[in-house]
């Protein structure tokens, strides 16, 4: 994967230490390659925005790509992009130009991310999710194939108002978040739902259009007890692995 | 990105004037490319038919990209399709053979238009819409994320009944259009419905089976007003940009 | 396609004869191509699991294309896959590390299999199915659009459990099967279906939570009668082509 077969990196390009390209990949001008980044194949970092095929003085933005990140095989990564350190992705992402993707945040082969959208650390992006532009996305947040946060209101219109979901909270598969929505934090939405309607911390919202079905604390599964908040009993991945959420929140903040 | 490397076109390809080929693209047989056309890096255009693989005598259809079209990176267009003139594309579009793709018309990133499809002018379908053989869509309409057009009434079979959707119609992410269903002009399909019986004009449905709600020119936002038909106050792209839909309607049909 | 242009095979890649490989495709450590293969352009076969990017002594496991099988253009296999022979498949299909696929089974466009799945005899998996680990499907099942199999009962949870789906079902474009759950053989699942409890032999179910509307075997059509079980009416690709199933079925089970 890594034979320096086709590769091609721009001289405008920065590379930190130990940085791995893969096979077949290119690196357009302006993108910073922090230490110990992977990059396999087939990738495009750096794509060039839409001003760049008619405007013969265009520049490209700055791209960064943060330290330890591993970029899976054939993605395509637009100029102006900054993904945070230890970041990780699946085959055939898209990320439009002017996302800000935290720290240790994992994106899913095919999510599409499409430009000015904000999510945080330690999130998982499964594979397939769609978001919209001006979407903001929380802290620990996980969403599932095939989910969608949208940003048209009564399409076709200019009045983008992107979707927000707060820290730790959990949508399933197939679920559709609409325009402007705000999602509170530790809420989980079922499979498959559709949201219209704001969300309160700690709720588990389900169906088409989605209702509350119960406040998430009080939900529970013969034999395993409650189940959410999830931090406590899940940990991999997370920055409480192996001390546990309660000890992790415990500390000084300037550990965490 | 038009370094010509890697590049290779068929001899028996057609090249217009002013056109760019990105690295890495490949430009099958009888493929025709018109003036002021760019085809951004890593595109297979004229991607040969099935019976390219065992008929050692097979011929690859014509294909056309139409004069000032855009296609992004990682596109397939199998032989056969014909796109008009000003149509652009998002990345790792998936034409498969003789669709046929009107004027001005947006197809965006992932989306996956199966073949025999005919799709009208200034039409815009939205990232990963997934549309079936035999489906006809109409001109001015919007289809957003992971709506699909079905064709099998009752799967496995033979019996396939594209889609109808006329001229105006909006179609929300998520939602599924079964086979062979007519919707009329000017209506909105909200997201994550399933629509399961013929719509008229003017129509807005929702839900899964999709019910009328109401006639959309009574939809109205407090605060806004009525907002459909939408081309009074939507302009982007269209034919009617800076002119107003009114009077571009008033114009004689000839100069529209 | 067949132009033997930046094509790279591993010495430790076994080929059988009559095998042909796509430009741009790279084969690699372990794989194993049977006879009469065909691999389209720009496809990854044998892509290294994660231990791979860390461990310098990592060895890629056996992959397997079993004999005149076609994998279209932009494919990702993963080492560990297991094809049976005469599977076919569609453009960018993702299959993740130590799937089992089995004979003449049709993968479609950009369908992402997890890893560790089982997937029985021609069946047919549509363009932009995903399919989440630890997944059994029977023979002859066929899986639409956007339908996806989930694994996870209470996210994030580290108790992941695969959906079983059982011979001859079809499940319809973008529904959602539930983690665990059971569909027994010969049911139907509408469009846009969740299901969320275990499903006996013959049932037609639909909706959100799905229900049982009536043993399938009842459906009718005006004007076509009974429909279903499906193996009566349709043979296209299946191994009872031009035999009738019934025929097929009463043939010694060593001929079948």
């Amino acid at each position: 994967m890594f034979n320096n077969y086709n590769v091609r990196v721009s001289p405008k390009a920065t590379l930190g230490k130990n940085v791995r390209i893969g096979d077949d990949s290119v690196i357009y001008d302006n993108v910073v390659i922090e230490d110990n980044v992977t990059i396999a194949h087939n990738c495009i970092i750096g794509e060039p925005l839409n001003d760049y095929y008619t405007n013969p003085k265009y520049e490209n933005p700055i791209t960064i790509i943060g330290t330890n990140s591993l970029i899976r095989s054939h993605a395509i990564i637009y100029a102006g992009n900054k993904l945070g350190d230890n970041v990780s992705t699946g085959h055939r992402i898209t990320l439009r130009e002017y996302n800000f993707i935290g720290h240790h945040t994992v994106i899913g082969s095919s999510a599409d991310i499409d430009g000015n959208v904000s999510i945080g650390n330690y999130c998982r992006i499964y594979s397939n999710v769609a978001i919209a532009p001006f979407s903001k996305i929380g802290d620990y947040v996980f969403i599932f194939a095939f989910a969608v946060l949208t940003n048209d209101p009564y399409p076709p219109s200019n009045d983008l108002k992107g979707c927000t979901i707060s820290d730790y909270t959990q949508i399933a598969s197939h679920s559709t978040i609409l325009p402007g929505i705000k999602i509170g934090s530790n809420c989980l939405v079922g499979a498959n739902s559709v949201v219209n309607h704001n969300v309160a911390d700690y709720s588990l919202v389900l169906g088409n259009p989605a209702k509350i079905i119960m406040d998430i604390r009080k939900y529970a599964i013969l034999g395993k007890g409650r189940l959410y908040p999830w931090m406590y009993r899940f940990e991999r991945g997370m920055p409480w692995e192996n001390i546990g959420y309660e000890n992790w929140m415990n500390r000084d903040s300037e550990l965490r």
